[in-house]
């Protein structure tokens, strides 16, 4: 990718979460009860915090930040979500819209800032995956990192992202590597960048433009709609699609609205005047959505 | 990947193909169609031989083949089938049945044979791939080549196959390793072998085994199905599953069959005797299946 500037990259770098989240798409399964089979196979630690609340996602995402852009990202920088609040019923939404929800970490060249280096969007968050994309059959421990560049297009790279054996195998390329470049007297032969090197800065999520899947518990009652589509509107914040199941009158109902492009900071403000609506029952459920363009 | 053997590969190498199968899935089209209207749009040749009749994925399959295993491949050993003659509704049946169809470019090594070297089989046929499995979602132009190595597992490497700026970038990462070669003196740092240094040969498609789908057009009386089902247990050969859509009694309907682990060799008898049955209106329609075990 030499000849490339990344001007985007995916990646699904947390086996952990994308095999609780294979399983649970399957099986239809909470996450709890995922969670303490793959602890009893060993695929999570008995303390799986580091795992499932993004932490290892966004140290790898920050070190592909560093490599495609040359500056280091402070992990204080990284906006992180994990994937304790995914439930089944979100999973089972997203496949009735045709996506499948897995953890992305997101870096993505928001432009070059003249000496100030590239500002860029680094994050982690469970994301709405198109299940036609390449990604959304990245399955089980599977890891996998979508690279974008300004000259090859797309490109992915794809392959166990732990265990002993794939560790051996990648431990032994780097020697390999290693013993190539000593013999031949080169020092950095293949890094894009010096990490470090150059100056950039991370976006604030709150900056952030995307997509929303948005799940509200809401009162099935004549107006409901009309209330939380004006709070959007006001905001201008435009809604692609609907789904609300068919409920009984008064009782508490799933609505499902597909958001289009807007910013975080809009949709924080929005949720804050929507939760605060009598007809909404529980704190909104907010995914990120991704569509790749 | 040097600490590795590889054992098998797959490839979707040929964009052409790909293409036609993609909009074909998608849209429910048939093959003139679609290659019409991809040699309208320059996504297909005037004379498409070459592509859609699978040479082309041929020629590149057995350089991989030379790559992974060291031994030249001559063009004439490598089976070669093409997509001329999926249609519409094997497509529509695959996909009800869980599949994809797509053109691979298949290396398995089947074994070390001594001083004689690796025996492999090396073809080019439509397969049917689970739609679980990742090069399921390989669309469009895009290739991929999916590598299992023995100690790392499966690898998967994504990106355009064509295209004047992938090709650019291509060749400038070509011409930077090679700089960096000359720089620093080394004659020959990557390759895996250097092709045609070791022995080899390739497996006769005949002795090959795989899962097929299998579609007949039979005539809808009783019997029929007792009579195929005859001749396939003869040959020692096993059915997983059966659909036949509900028809009228005496027309012609299809009648597709799902078949375990056989030898072609064992499939190609029993399917010259399936022509044969009077009950049997149409030359029977074979795809082979790969499950990636």
């Amino acid at each position: 990718l030499v000849g490339n500037r990344i001007t985007r990259h995916y990646g699904i770098v947390n086996g952990t979460c994308n095999y609780i989240l294979t399983r649970m798409k399957m099986e239809g399964a909470e996450f709890s009860d995922v969670l303490a089979d793959a602890q009893r196979l060993g695929y999570a630690e008995a303390e799986p915090s580091l795992d499932v609340d993004g932490h290892d996602a966004a140290h790898k995402t920050g070190i592909l930040a560093s490599l495609a852009h040359g500056f280091w990202v402070n992990p204080k920088d990284i906006y992180v979500e994990g994937i304790r609040h995914i439930t089944k019923i979100d999973i089972q939404f997203a496949t009735q819209l045709g996506y499948t929800i897995k953890l992305l970490g997101i870096v993505k060249c928001a432009g070059e800032n003249g000496a100030k280096g590239c500002k860029a969007q680094v994050s982690v968050y469970p994301t709405l995956v198109p299940n036609s994309h390449v990604l959304a059959n990245v399955n089980q421990v599977f890891n996998a990192v979508y690279v974008r560049g300004d000259v090859v297009g797309d490109t992915l790279y794809y392959g166990r992202g732990a265990g002993q054996d794939a560790t051996a195998s990648a431990v032994l390329s780097d020697l390999a590597d290693a013993a190539l470049d000593r013999k031949c007297g080169a020092k950095n032969r293949v890094p894009p960048f010096v990490p470090h090197e150059r100056k950039g800065a991370v976006v604030d999520i709150q900056d952030v433009i995307s997509r929303y899947y948005l799940r509200l518990s809401v009162v099935d009652k004549p107006g409901t709609l009309a209330k939380i589509a004006a709070i959007l509107g006001a905001s201008k914040i435009g809604i692609s699609s609907v789904i609300q199941p068919e409920g009984h009158e008064g009782e508490s109902v799933p609505l499902i609205l597909m958001i289009h492009d807007a910013p975080n900071s809009a949709m924080t403000r929005a949720l804050k005047r929507i939760s605060a609506l009598g007809v909404v029952k529980a704190p909104p459920v907010m995914i990120r959505v991704e569509t790749f363009d």
